[in-house]
């Protein structure tokens, strides 16, 4: 593969996420080239880039970067060819977006990988109507695409694991921290996630026990603030003393069973319980619950800060969010 | 009430969550009773109160605030008077914290509050066989409580609106941001969140789809760093583009019925819509989403570079995470 085509990609479809997409390239080195039928769609996204920007600058552009180099077609067909990856960013319809992939798929140069941005549809259905299929992959990113690290790389029954590390190694260059997944599921893993909140929330605003402000107030001022930085395992070694993992199971585990959410958890297990405890604390390598203490204390110290800058602002945007507790 | 109960608070078991209220209000001025009967605790809880209170200096102390305002005795009846607040931290069980609250609530004046900082047992249950029960409430931390600003304080049927203000303006003092919750709840409306989540975790690493570490990157690297500075609601609401949630709810409303969690979602009733949508433009207030975005951006920069000077360590912590993208 040519050094150009290595760092030429293309983008179909270019609303938010599309757009995301094109911004981080671009910010990365990379030449883009978009592609999308709607009218006007051109201008709506090269507005999105152009507002972007800045917040490239500040993090650091790759050097010769430049929304110079971004281009634009109606042209599919052209689109795609001669890059190393295509990027599918077209509304949320499986027959649709098979259909697309399906085009890509027929123009693109077979060496290059062809990823869905999906947040929904296995890759293993996306790939049935492509003549080559062991590129075809599911990168699922999360909004601002510009700026939020993750992306969730799934492949399908028919794509092969040199596609998966082809594709893993440009979304590394694009500062990106690629979470391969191993088994295909709707929603692959963060959405999941964010999906059980998202429903749970809906049912306190929908049973009157909170507003969507203070829903939002119950996570930004709580555990939000760890989430930035520590996910819910570990959080919960940190929160389970100097046993970790295995104090906060054993003392907390029967409480899962408290019908409390909406949500059925699943049996703790002898197998659930040591395969949670040993992820904490291989997590934790040698480092003792103290140490860990220490860096989440001075990480939330300056978060705190952060926060606060940013606050007094959305405070007053939030409407009743200053007024909470009068609420 | 005298200046100086004003200025003193009771704190009536003392591990984790007990230390963190002691140290939080000690680097807030008040002086502070502790007391606890298991052997051992004082030095326990002055250990952790040493530890934390860096980050208290770092956070900056009210005038007059120090650790030699704490004392210490193991008789609760002692303990509990002529205070303006105790904060009640006995381990979650139902018989022993009714038992404790009755023995607070006989020997504490009876214009103190009587605090606990149950997660989830309701106030009504717990104020039962208090003899002024309208002074108890429910006012639920979170770890760690030295730092992380939220209160959600929840009133039983005999609890009064005198009392709910009272201990507003207490937490206010301490700079914590209570949640004034309507409606008793097991879990209150954060620790539901919470456990959706996590119950959800529990599923994804029980079905075999990610392992914790994995599950933890999912947030941490996407969600975790938005969730610091606003919630689910107003998250959705500027992914909705110039409508808000208003476009969201009715782009992506369907696929809250897709059968991605295990978690049911309540119907999408022309009612809730409404609630959800007005409850975003209420936070919105007269600022549009293209304004909101420039400060999620300006403060999503700024927390990255945060988080990138605490990354270097934790990932070499954190063992696979470094390696995140090869598991």
């Amino acid at each position: 593969m040519s050094t150009q085509k290595q760092q030429t990609v293309a983008v179909v479809g270019t609303g938010v996420i599309g757009a995301g997409w094109i911004t981080r390239f671009l910010a990365q080195g990379f030449d883009v080239i978009a592609t999308d039928p709607v009218d006007g769609a051109e201008a709506q996204m090269r507005k999105k880039v152009k507002q972007a920007w800045p917040y490239m600058e500040q993090r650091g552009l790759a050097a010769g970067a430049s929304m110079e180099r971004l281009s634009f077609t109606n042209n599919l067909q052209e689109a795609v060819q001669n890059v190393c990856l295509i990027q599918e960013n077209v509304p949320e319809r499986e027959e649709l977006k098979r259909k697309v992939l399906a085009e890509i798929d027929k123009h693109a140069d077979t060496d290059a990988i062809i990823a869905s941005s999906t947040s929904g549809i296995t890759p293993s259905v996306l790939q049935q109507n492509c003549s080559n299929p062991e590129r075809v992959i599911v990168a699922h990113p999360f909004h601002p695409v510009y700026l939020l690290p993750l992306v969730e790389i799934v492949g399908g029954t028919a794509t092969s694991q040199e596609s998966i590390s082809q594709a893993e190694a440009i979304y590394k260059k694009v500062e990106m921290k690629p979470l391969l997944i191993e088994r295909e599921i709707e929603g692959h893993v963060a959405d999941r996630l964010m999906e059980a909140l998202w429903r749970e929330a809906l049912h306190l605003v929908n049973d009157g026990v909170a507003t969507t402000e203070e829903v939002d107030a119950a996570i930004t001022y709580g555990a939000g603030l760890r989430w930035a930085q520590m996910g819910p395992f570990l959080t919960f070694h940190l929160a389970g003393g100097e046993q970790g993992m295995r104090h906060m199971l054993h003392q907390f585990g029967p409480a899962l069973k408290l019908p409390w959410t909406k949500l059925e958890a699943p049996e703790l297990t002898y197998e659930l319980k040591e395969r949670v405890i040993e992820g904490c604390e291989t997590s934790a390598g040698n480092h003792s619950v103290e140490e860990l203490e220490a860096k989440r204390n001075e990480f939330l110290v300056r978060l705190l800060d952060l926060v606060e800058e940013y606050w007094p602002e959305p405070q007053s945007i939030m409407g009743n969010k200053k007024e909470l507790s009068n609420g």
